[in-house]
């Protein structure tokens, strides 16, 4: 099983619980695993940013791939393997797909300027995993301050056949998806998969706009998978009701360093985690904070039970 | 009449009108001016960022301040006078107080880094637009990469009694507030006006964290307005209520370069303006991107009749 | 007398004399603008970054631009033009056209990122300033993080014939004259002058590249123009050892920052302006630095006359 | 045998050799570790930015460790640690002193920003890696965007003592060496030992600012060490003729990105290691550039005869 330009759905970023004292919380792994799977996700990505992979070892990181695919088995897994070099980032893509990962996920260095940086780097980066291990394409400008254009994208999925997603996180991005679209049916790109991720925060129209779901990690993935399937079906309306009753706490959960801390504290109150902890340096949610969540949450259960649970 | 620490309630960043060749459209400046007074404006900033303000040569910058001034009489205006250096910055600030101006807003350069680098540029502006007119310090790290700490901030307020007012646009922005507001209680700090920008993505808890209003430009200042009202009276249901009605819209319009299209569009369905245009370089909405605004129109004046005016 | 391709020579950023008290001093403009003619300039370049342009407001400006073409006669000025915005960029370009300069200076804003970015950005500048106007591209990533490869200034030169020069200061930048250079012979791109800037730090080997000569600050232009006309005399050895000789008071003037300091401090020794004074925000020199440029003049003198009077 | 804030003299960045094919070549990792001590060096560092560290995943990195230590014997090794996590941070810097390391260096990631970000990164840091381990702290804002003042710096060696090095590679940074060591002076900041980045770019100087000598990856160790002999024991003139005799080579080898190609074209050249090769991504050398090198080299040989071996 591994990834294809035609993967949708709903395929979140996974979290990695942890201890307060920072060790890796195994148990919560396993649960939140589950978690994701029975809220109706088609795939799963682990060790993204917002996953803390850059806090894990290495081989933390390899444990922690085979920890989740002996517990997913159907469901494909991809693999954040992003890194400031191509060798830590060719060990970690073999290792994970040996394992069984179904592909991998690669962000660009903050470094990259020019288009043809760009270019080359996704080049380089597809001959050290290996141009087998099918690819996720971060395109994240807000946080990594690299910007693709929709022609360099193109560019990209041209020249590498193995790039065969688009984690779409680009703010603004709605045009970009409707770019990307427009040059496939004009012929001049072939088909791949945009999944977004930016919190969801623009995911009622982005799908709309001809996105194939989502790939981020709100606290409630079931949620995200009722809006794929809704705006799918063509029911605008009731994608938009369900959108919006959501938003106030999407918006809060969005939030640059603190979103994570928001995250965790709303999948375990869920149940989904043992504990909220981040490992070091992590952000930590106010008791005001922590308030306001609960107020949102209540706020929100007049609308979706499951915020009440 | 000039701004002090206790200046609250709603100071819109207006948009600066332009004809669809880009002279200056003063008609609509007129228009607009009136717009914001009606909404329940208690104040008023000119040549914010998403005033345009920098696509201004001087001349036209004053001249600007001196059309709205003609017509806000009892009403404060701030204007915005960040530039590349001090000659430029103390003429335009000493020309427009000259002309009626309440205060000045003063932005970072993005070159700043350090602590002191960031304290020693606001010494420098004070003395530069001279330390009798009121400064309100904009913190928008998100655009500007200039981060203040709490502590930054308290150090400038407390070396510069001119500096009477924060426009906080961090983000994420909740805890600044709530230390800042601490400083305060314990004697740390004397007190300065809060007014928040970023859109007003936030402002359903900013006002609960102690701000004193918004200085934002959303289409609707008049719903601003309401939420200050409805924070101050203490009605947090009908506060939120009113917020989340608007949320998707106003989220939709915290686009980053994008955004300032769909303001002008909205305000150009409300009559407020004459063109949506903007002076190059700007940005467009696509035929797709002002039908999901007519829609998102069209779902909140199902809860907020203005939107359907 | 307008700017063209076939440029060459030493074209000095001029520095801009202040008073100790911050006002412009125009007596040592004049006897700055004197000195630059004697010492084989070519041409001149006033309001760049090394010039405080920022830091002077528009009516100043424009006072300065028109004191240097009162005395610069048959040698053509460059005005550095590059502003926040198109208008007042426009404002100050006319301006200084109908005074008699020859033609216009103009950085990317650091805003830029992609390509395409980077080409607009010119386009629109062109447009703004007049196409009749002369126009050099600076492409300074260093200072100004925008990357321009060599294709996009042959997209840029093609595309806008009014564009004439680069001032070439990218770092490392030997390979970037040589593409051009390359670009030309082969056809792709007309033939455009190339001025180079940094300080001079690798102005040996510039001119061996292909480039027509320097448009740098320096405080010996003298030796400058030296260089370039023994570069294209092909005396490679009396080149290098005249540039050697200045080599470690050209690298210690070529600090971020504390450069101009330095190059206000030994034009002020030469006698080319009265008072080494920087309007603020600006960097002063240590005694210590003070004594350590003193040496390296006394040991400069040994192998260059012109440093010991 | 461990670093202590006594450290002075050379302690090379060495470069990391490969093979065309990008393994490490470990022949000639012995023979250039041998090619260092007999330099002269004092100390060596390993696995810098410039000995492409970034490239090597999690065990070719320890694998280093354990080939050069075994050679070194009584010469300390400082090894470069820097992670996008603490995690892995820990895990190579307990196996490297477990291996027989002195120290570790850590540089800031780009991201941070305010001063207490930067401290508090540090006391992270020390924590992961344990306080039982000297610690360098690299100061580098050129690369690495993060700018830290004197302040600061006093603040972390003052918060921990097992930070008992600066590598100082700040441009312009002069001032920062005396205000350092004023610190010192007046008691407020404890002695640490200061040695110097930045290709040695301004080590004449530095050396008599009050740094203890040179941490840097200059193709001649040997020069660097001669000219901390000759600056410790007052041969001013005698330093500085011998440093700029160097300069225009050090010069050219200061190039960001290029640099490196020319460094190991010179090691190669001097017999140090078997290939110039660099693991990709790196740079290269074009036939012009080698050239330029080559004319470079045998200038200098006319004032050193090192450099025509």
């Amino acid at each position: 099983m591994t990834l294809g330009p035609d993967a949708s759905g709903v395929y979140p970023i996974a979290a990695t619980p942890f201890h307060p004292d920072g060790r890796i919380d195994w148990d919560s792994v396993d649960r939140l695993t589950d978690f994701y799977l029975a809220s109706g996700a088609t795939g799963l990505t682990i060790l993204g940013i917002m996953g803390e992979a850059p806090k894990l070892d290495a081989g933390e990181s390899l444990a922690l791939v085979r920890r989740v695919l002996a517990r997913t088995r159907a469901t494909p897994v991809v693999v954040g393997v992003s890194a400031p070099g191509f060798a830590a980032m060719r060990t970690l893509a073999r290792d994970s797909m040996e394992a069984g990962a179904s592909g991998v996920m690669i962000a660009p260095p903050p470094s990259l300027r020019t288009d043809d940086q760009i270019v080359a780097y996704y080049r380089n980066a597809v001959e050290a995993v290996g141009d087998d291990v099918p690819v996720v394409v971060q395109d994240y400008p807000l946080l990594l301050g690299v910007v693709m254009t929709p022609a360099v994208l193109r560019r990209i999925f041209q020249d590498l056949p193995s790039c065969v997603m688009l984690k779409h996180e680009d703010w603004p991005g709605l045009e970009k998806i409707s770019a990307l679209r427009a040059f496939e049916r004009e012929g001049t790109m072939r088909r791949v998969s945009i999944l977004c991720g930016n919190g969801g925060l623009f995911l009622d129209f982005e799908t709309e706009r001809g996105a194939d779901g989502a790939m981020t990690g709100y606290a409630f993935p079931d949620m995200l998978a009722d809006l794929v399937r809704l705006a799918k079906a063509g029911e605008r309306e009731a994608a938009h009701d369900l959108f919006d009753a959501h938003l106030p706490l999407l918006r809060y959960e969005q939030q640059q360093g603190l979103g994570l801390a928001v995250r965790k504290y709303v999948l375990q109150k869920r149940g989904a985690i043992a504990f909220d902890a981040q490992r070091k340096p992590g952000s930590a949610l106010s008791a005001t904070a922590r308030g306001e969540v609960d107020y949102l949450l209540e706020r929100l259960a007049r609308r979706d039970a499951r915020a009440g649970a």
